[in-house]
């Protein structure tokens, strides 16, 4: 038999043509599609192939044709790890015989000889049947024979030839996907940064946690824990003069305290870590821990390995610099030094050192200045052996290269987010987020601020904003993150005019913050983070898409949940100083509604509730009371059943 | 070294990540372009890499960064055949230094040590140059180490340094891309289809081909010249009883007198189509030949080769149908039979027949009904062996079948423009069509009528409704044909209504045609095609991009010349009963053109002048005169020697 009758092309989704797996959460179906077809007339049908990877068998799933030679099916990943999926067409030899039986009757033509081809057919099938299938199949060839067209029609011949079925001229794709599945907190969680320091260490923030737990968040993200450098330490304010009493930067580490697996002293000691993460576990939150590669002059390994950084021409160790800027506390690592795959395995063991005390969450600090296949090699070594652990890739760089650490293997990545306010920005970069195939890739973790980053639009800025900004980033993002307190409690004061980062930054100090300052938006954050949790269709995002509202200081986007069932439309009045109103378009019969239908619409933020009806309503917000809708859409009418919920 | 630092992504144009060729013509530039980038700060730079097929060395030129971490890059082709083409980026570590010691001059930081190491990277250098630039290179180096910066910004030593450059790691992409090149003619020529019989054979039809010369065309295509079948022979308008003087159906080949390397003998001996060929030639024509692989019951591979049919199960050779459609004068070949390599290899010797012969293009008959895999075969083995050789995919079918066809190696295919009318329909097929990647590996070829199709709006239409079909396919298209004199004598009378068929087709009986018919188009032909070849804008479909007319009866669209200095807007006016007007926009900072400046407009249609001003004008057509504008644009106003234009 000749081979290559049958065509599969463009199978998606995909990454760079496989080079690179896509992403998913465990119970996701992975929904593929590909153009198959065949020349000539006959009848084409497909199969899409899966197999956990180092399966030696394919599962598979028929998938169905959809229009226009495109073909769809679907199979659930249940287990964490690597899958592996690829598309198998073929020719259906039994169905484009019986569609071609079928024209020529209804044209009355003469089909006795089909009908005997018929039983060739299935006399064929009849020969791989055992038992009383073979004598069924070979009943039904006999009767074909005897020139009764009906039989091609017979709903238990076409489940017998289903049962035998044995594809002819099946042409696989010439790629194998793969799909990489992570615990679902991978894509839906909610982040909060704080420094343990300015709380008294580990055992002084303790006490915090139940605080944080209470605003709802579901990951603690802490600076690096480890001891900090004495050489050139920065003091308050980023200068070059530490006062005695200054803590340094988290991120310059090493000391003689130790490296990268060691505790800095202010902190507590590893048991005071353990216990404060095992507490933040019992308030069911994890901790996710911040890797900085990089080293304080005064780390272990620079006396230890002085071939890990790069010497100068006068023989000393070159600082951080990204011409004219300095960084004299810190020491890069040089990843391309001869003794690279000591340093590259000390550096994995850093990492295992953490996951085996109970961390599983990674934020990485600044990927994108060492090695793509640094990260490549490192993070495909440990999601082999943990596929539960996840990296997020803090890289606030070009757009190109967050991708590239994307698709490289981090599980998360932060976004351009913080410096996107207008409708016009917003609605472009989210609609490029969720498209194929960077939804594939990239998983968006939104920040409205960070300890390096107080946007121009946080500074000076009052509750209207940080409300708006909180609100987008944890609608518009299934997983989101803050720098707390000083987010809660609005911070707002830039170290100068023209500078995006915070006055008496945290970086360089101890704060103490004002917990019970009548300002903090933290029962505002807890009843927001309550709803995105009973609220499935908030816990991903590739469902967002923006609608019309006739005002661009209005802002409207929609997500809904797999099945249709959770419909949630959010309107976020960008302007902090007015009342703004628009008409807003929502397709519902995209949505299941009925436009002649009036639609109930309860506003879970405010618990307000509307009855709408009509592709367009009206909106209005006042920023100085709740400036954001999150709509709950009710697809029917309230029925008896549903009157409690009216009441 | 560590390798991975660079990353190149995304190299473009390709087809189905390189899986086919793309399509270019000899002299053409193939402009490469990638996403290049790596860790941290360093400068990036990068060539594209390029070579003909079975040469060892790569040929190299610098690409350009373009902003957004892409770069670009062009070599040109200028030989027939298969290029192979890919990009290497690397970091460009003198470049980097320069860049980084210029910053910090500027804040006036001490680059003692960076002069050194600058000293060093220009040592390096030296031991790869020889002669006097060696001595020159360690001169610069000891002026670095003399502490003077300014020899960083030496243009001697830039020069140098480039001369004697050697990159650092360099990171080739995984791929390799390939470009066929095919003679201009595979993009840029008008076909004109007759049938040589009903001009009384070879002999008869060679003082026509003067005529069709005169109408300007660069290709005569003629439908298959082979014997034809006697057996179930097709009766004018394709009625299943012949009569004793009906000719049949020239695509049921084969009979006693020989099958598809013979010549049917009413239309001459093969001496007499070669006479015919040179004529052709002679009137700077060429031929192409029709490849129709089907037999008739009579062709003499029936008896030969009785396993190359497929076989019913009463022993009969099955004939063409697709239910409930019945061609009872054809066989089909079966390709899939167990002897097709000699099956394979009979088909590839009847092109290699008629390559000796002197044919270098073929129009291939329904190659949708014959295995893709056979066609690649085919072709790939012919373009090795004859890389001037052209293929012509008649395949009106499903769209993703015609790509594959395009994208397995047919240079040139057949188009829905037959059927898309209205301006909507125009602007969305040919932008796609002119998309990347489509327009890398699918050659469009207008026919506005062919032998099999009377389309709708031809049927019982006049003049205008032909004028404006004919511009559109001769503009829109670089490539187009038309079935004549049919088309030329606007023979619009359809076998039924509700068929797109002609009555009396040629296909089936001879046609006495009145080419002194005064209502024949053949001036206007001749003056259309004498504008494509004056205007080279109008050689290719790249630059193709359609403007707004604020009246949907007006369809406007332009094509620019690489260079940018020929510019032609067509404006079809597709109503053929009224008069059509509106305001028609032109983007005139991208042609170049000041919008305060008036410019002269020549209609080459009509030899009307006019002078234009703004990105707003108005145009008029009377589809009773003529239903078009094929406006050539100027850029600038006319100086003193451009007078003798506007004379």
């Amino acid at each position: 038999m000749v081979s290559g009758r049958v065509v599969v092309e463009a199978v998606r989704p995909e990454v760079d043509g496989g080079r690179f797996p896509i992403k998913r959460v465990i119970g996701d179906a992975v929904d593929v599609e590909a153009d198959i077809f065949a020349d000539g007339h006959d009848v084409v049908a497909a199969h899409v192939r899966y197999r956990k990877a180092g399966t030696k068998t394919w599962d598979r799933v028929r998938m169905e044709p959809t229009g226009n030679d495109t073909f769809r099916g679907a199979f659930r990943v249940t287990q964490l790890g690597t899958y592996e999926y690829t598309v198998a067409g073929y020719i259906d030899e039994f169905a484009s015989w019986r569609r071609d039986l079928a024209k020529k009757l209804d044209a009355h033509q003469n089909v006795a000889i089909d009908l005997i081809e018929g039983a060739v057919i299935v006399e064929r099938t009849a020969k791989r049947a055992k038992g009383s299938d073979r004598g069924l199949l070979l009943g039904f060839a006999e009767r074909l024979r005897g020139g009764e067209p009906d039989v091609a029609r017979d709903t238990e011949l076409e489940a017998l030839m289903d049962r035998h079925f044995q594809p002819a001229h099946v042409c696989a794709y010439d790629r194998v996907f793969s799909v990489f599945v992570s615990p679902h907190q991978a894509q839906f969680a909610a982040w909060y940064e704080f420094f343990p320091r300015s709380f008294g260490g580990f055992k002084g923030a303790e006490e915090y946690l139940t605080d944080i737990a209470q605003m709802g968040f579901d990951v603690v993200y802490i600076p690096p824990v480890h001891p900090i450098g004495v050489t050139n330490r920065k003091g308050r304010n980023n200068s070059t003069e530490a006062g005695p009493d200054d803590p340094g930067s988290p991120w310059a580490i090493g000391s003689s305290d130790g490296g990268h697996t060691a505790i800095d002293p202010s902190l507590g000691t590893l048991d005071d870590f353990k216990r404060f993460m095992v507490k933040a576990n019992a308030c069911g939150m994890d901790i996710a821990l911040d890797l900085a590669f990089q080293c304080s002059p005064d780390h272990p390994w620079v006396t230890e390995h002085p071939e890990w950084f790069r010497h100068r021409a006068d023989g000393s160790i070159a600082f951080a610099e990204n011409p004219p800027k300095r960084y004299e506390d810190i020491y890069p690592i040089d990843f391309e030094t001869e003794d690279h795959e000591a340093l590259w395995m000390a550096l994995r063991e850093v990492v295992d050192f953490w996951i085996d005390f109970g961390i599983h969450i990674f934020r990485v600090d600044n990927p994108h200045t060492k090695p793509f296949a640094f990260w490549e090699w490192l993070i495909g070594g440990v999601h082999l052996a943990h596929p539960e652990v996840m990296f997020l890739a803090e890289a606030f760089t070009r757009p190109k290269v967050m991708n590239r650490l994307a698709k490289i293997g981090f599980d998360q990545s932060v976004t351009y987010f913080t410096w996107r306010t207008s409708r016009h920005e917003l609605q472009e970069y989210f609609t490029e987020l969720t498209s194929p195939s960077v939804r594939d890739f990239f998983r968006p973790n939104l920040w409205p601020n960070t300890p390096d980053i107080l946007p121009y639009h946080l500074q000076h800025a009052g509750q209207p904003t940080f409300m708006a900004r909180f609100v987008l980033a944890s609608t518009l993002g299934a997983t989101y993150g803050i720098y707390g307190p000083a987010f809660e409690l609005q911070e707002n004061a830039p170290l100068a005019p023209g500078r995006e980062e915070y006055l008496n930054s945290e970086k360089y100090e101890l704060r103490d913050w004002k917990i019970e300052d009548p300002r903090n938006l933290a029962e505002f954050i807890a009843h927001v983070n309550r709803i995105r949790h009973e609220n499935i269709a908030l816990h991903a995002d590739r469902s967002l898409r923006f609608h019309e509202t006739q005002n661009d200081a209005l802002v409207a986007y929609s997500k809904c949940s797999d099945d249709g069932s959770n419909l949630i439309v959010c309107i976020v009045n960008l302007d902090p100083d007015n009342t703004q109103g628009g008409w807003l378009h929502l397709p519902l019969e995209e949505f299941g509604i009925r436009p002649d239908e009036p639609f109930p619409v309860h506003d879970l933020l405010t618990e307000a509730r509307y009855v709408w009806q009509g592709e367009w309503n009206f909106v209005e917000l006042d920023p100085h009371s709740v400036p954001a809708h999150v709509l709950r859409l009710r697809h029917r009418m309230p029925k008896e059943e549903d009157f409690e919920y009216y009441a």
